[in-house]
């Protein structure tokens, strides 16, 4: 039961077939780990200076049971355009300009959360007004964590339903629990990027995701930051009934531990059941944390001098009001 | 401020003339998330099947700094002691033997942790037992933390010094917290070895971890399961200073964060900072979670039939039992 | 600056003048406690059988600045309608029906969150039904911790200003954190009630509390279940500024931990001052525990036939089958 | 089964006899959040200014189980010889001296933990040189929780048989749980002593230490800060077997939650089980808050300036340089 030799139809044409879309994981991260994206500017120059390192990432994507392989473009802005689809926006306004000036894109997706977009519009009208501007899938990506992602896109589909129009959806979370996240997502968590490890999902929590994302009516299922390899081939696994193959990659993996049952000690063999490892709850072995944080935010809102864009590295004056405010916050 | 050219000097040699040796990362664990190891058996095949997986691995450690490419030869075992090293036993006496039949290995580490070997031989008289049997670099690997590494290898200096012997050492630890583990590691945890993500050390931890690993006079500091690249790169930027040049990927990766002072929310470059970083304690965004687990065991000890290396994958009769005994355990 | 020689002036005359009114604390868990009151039950025949018991636990509590003694007659429930005031009701609808039976109480408080009651009536909603209907002083008590307390009686004031109508508002929360709770409170959680002590609310919690209520701009200011003499004198101590004097209590009790000026310990000493107490974020000192429960519930909703009264103690048979159930719930 | 009517054998007596003494709890830490003792000072001059309060303290105590009546006499000094016992003693040598001063004590405790007394005496010497000193009765109180207080005990008794000496063993520990402490205590423990609440034992917590201090051999066993008159109560049910009798106070409590059986909801009648509580994890309901503190010291050992005994309150400059360095140390 492996993947069938690629077909030729395109995205939507398999959407339509009611296909399962399986999307690929976090270039961005993933690459940041492997020393060839710099966290902060977070461009893609890797794609020209280190393509070794590039392809193999998407080879392995792949090989997990991606359907797509995106472009490796995030963050280099005039070429987004030419994309298929666009994503990273977080005001269903902007996107609809877009959408309307261009032909291009098919599919539209929004970093919001259930709160809706930057300006108060709530995920059910964002996704209305997209699809009214020529989206054919639509959905949510990044800032949040998986059940937050398919909550929010359930919003979407009821409200794109209730308003007689038809859409696909389509859902690129996080990998990191969210739940102390206000509506900004998990840039204003004090763990973003860098300690943001003890967040990090377990594949097991990828078979939930990509379970509650298929019943919720959800037919492109991907990630985002955080997803490695292993966490897209969970999705490919827990939807290997419906979708009828199991990945190439699940050559390396026992269904639900099963690799397990070789082990020499019995506590270990034991763990080859899919009850363990659904019912665990992992610990995270630092008894000095907490488990969740206050967001950052500062109480400064949308068009606050603050938030303008710099065009240079802060001056170390700047640095020194910010550090005191901050400290003083902490 | 970069590495310089390959020197010839081989490991002893470079370790004489008191240069610092950066390890490399775990490779079962980094290629099983990236599809081409399966956790159980844990074997090395994807170095025939998969090469360019492995030789990019390979190429990731190199630019994060690593002075050393290990053999991909885990749990190949009639190979093993080919090999300049040889790790990954839990008894010295096994050891020991090893190293009198054998003239290959120069290096000899334990799994053990500061309660000793599974005969109950104290770290210290270990570590001497090994260097009168011909080891010139002696540590331990795996089963615990950095820190329970480095108080580990710690007291095999101590013991060695005493003794009036001479070695090098040599340490490789998780990059996985583990403070309640028992005397037999990571192994035992619940969580081991598919749930392990939220005890992930952030690149803050594995700086704090080379500095101390430094001070106690340890000059092989390398890692074991868990370790990516980014971690490894972390240890060659910690040591930066003493070893004179930054590793390769460090041009993608601005110095304790210094890369977001662009960001625009003036929360998040108030972030670019070192104690921001060393200060923060991170949060799990689990709140159904424990901080800490106890480990399984079920009382059995060494020599127990239950612990005899299987030949066969379990039998349903026998997971059964297990089953059985495991839930009532939890 | 101690209290004034009590004045003749009822409760409604205070709340009229602008004073602040301390409300007492948990009876029947505080008595419980101590020994004289039976969890489960709840019922108060302690007031006959240990008067003294009794006696001395409301000495405590006007001692702790309280301006009134609740009568401790919890589910004595023909003389509930007797007293001036009453409490522990889930539902608006039957709050007004006794409030237009009777002309007795003046204050009607119930025991809902920020998400209404059981028919799902608003808080604002019900404040304003239970004004309508005659009531004085409106608000809410138990079942959910101070801030979420706050919160609802914000509603609810919010609410009756909008609605052109006037009242007094009152609040007695748990001294529990429940975070965690769902619409029906802490006797969900699944320690409720044996095993609730790691969520108890230090002092400096309930300074907190104290402030935010009075910002609220509610005057009656009490606990429920979980409150402690000292827990009453915080808030007396928060309030002290406004009232203009501190209660009796104080007099062994250095303000915000100064009595720790003179302990031998530096860093004992050094815990005598506001800031470190304010943000100090205390340890549970229990690793093997979570932070948050999912609360029980079986999906049972209102009217279920599993949440008729029970008028003799569960059979055997009945119990069997609970415990089947939870078991495989947990 | 109630408790018999008082017998006229002194303690010494009973415990010759082979009965269990359960002590009483802790009158400072109680009598502190009742209002009549000032936390710092810790004196006891309520005895003389509340007596009723005092009085009924007493009497819940013993009407939880307890056998005995200790003064209420803690940092009354020249007094404290006069009892027939003497604890809060960190230096077994300090006690060796008064009881061979004396003839009073029958019984002797230390503050100590399993590594022993601050001059580094461990727990087995300090009891042999006790009992040698002429103490019959010998254990250790406050300082450390339950679970560790048995383990320095069980130290204790080893010493003393294997020294060929006999003596009865006593134990009285905080209720809080302290996995956290170093050598010193819960005092350098950051939430001493105002933000304890958290690290509170259950009832439930109670059983499995009183089972294990008896299993122990050790039959005088108490309570010391933290514990509650429920506290007390659940010591004396879980030896009521071995007792012959459940205190008078068991009238007002079911055993292990049985009093919930009439509750109205199903899932709370499901808690009236003993493994229900035995195993139920307890939620702290404080998400933001670690599991586990870093205990204060700052390095200061024993004979330091900082450490001299305070004969007034720390001087505004004194303190001024102590925030500094605490702030600093968090």
């Amino acid at each position: 039961m492996m993947a069938p030799a690629g077909s030729k139809k395109n995205i939507l044409q398999r959407l339509d077939a009611g296909e399962i879309i399986i999307g690929d994981g976090g270039f961005v991260f993933a690459l940041e780990k492997r020393g060839y994206v710099k966290a902060g500017p977070w461009t893609p120059e890797a794609a020209a200076e280190h393509r070794e390192a590039v392809r193999q990432l998407h080879r392995e994507f792949l090989r997990a049971g991606s359907n797509v392989m995106q472009a490796f473009t995030f963050y280099a802005s005039d070429d987004k355009l030419e994309n298929k689809y666009f994503e990273h926006v977080e005001e269903a306004e902007w996107a609809v300009q877009v959408l309307k000036t261009t032909n291009k894109p098919v599919a539209a997706t929004l970093c919001i959360g259930p709160e809706g977009d930057l300006n108060g519009v709530s995920p059910g009208e964002c996704a209305v007004r997209l699809v009214k501007a020529g989206a054919q899938i639509v959905g949510v990506n990044s800032h949040f964590d998986p059940m937050t992602c398919v909550k929010t896109v359930k919003m979407m589909k009821e409200a794109v339903t209730k308003a007689r129009l038809k859409a696909h959806f389509m859902i690129q979370p996080l990998a990191y629990h969210t739940p102390d996240c206000n509506r900004q997502g998990f840039i204003d968590l004090p763990e973003f990027p860098f300690s943001l490890e003890p967040r990090t999902l377990t594949r097991w929590d990828m078979h939930r995701y990509a379970r509650e994302a298929y019943n919720a009516g959800i037919r492109y299922i991907g990630g985002c930051c955080g997803f490695e390899p292993y966490h897209i081939r969970a999705l490919s696994e827990e939807l290997a009934p419906e979708r009828g193959f199991l990945p190439a990659a699940s050559e390396k993996h026992g269904n639900w531990g099963s690799g397990l049952e070789m082990h020499t000690k019995p506590w270990v063999r034991a763990r080859a059941r899919r009850d363990y490892w659904e019912n665990l709850k992992p610990a995270s072995g630092q008894p000095l944390c907490p488990s969740m944080s206050t967001p950052d935010g500062w109480g400064i809102t949308k068009g606050h001098v603050d938030l303008m864009q710099q065009k240079e590295a802060t001056s170390q004056l700047q640095l020194k009001a910010l550090f005191e405010k901050a400290k003083s916050s902490h």
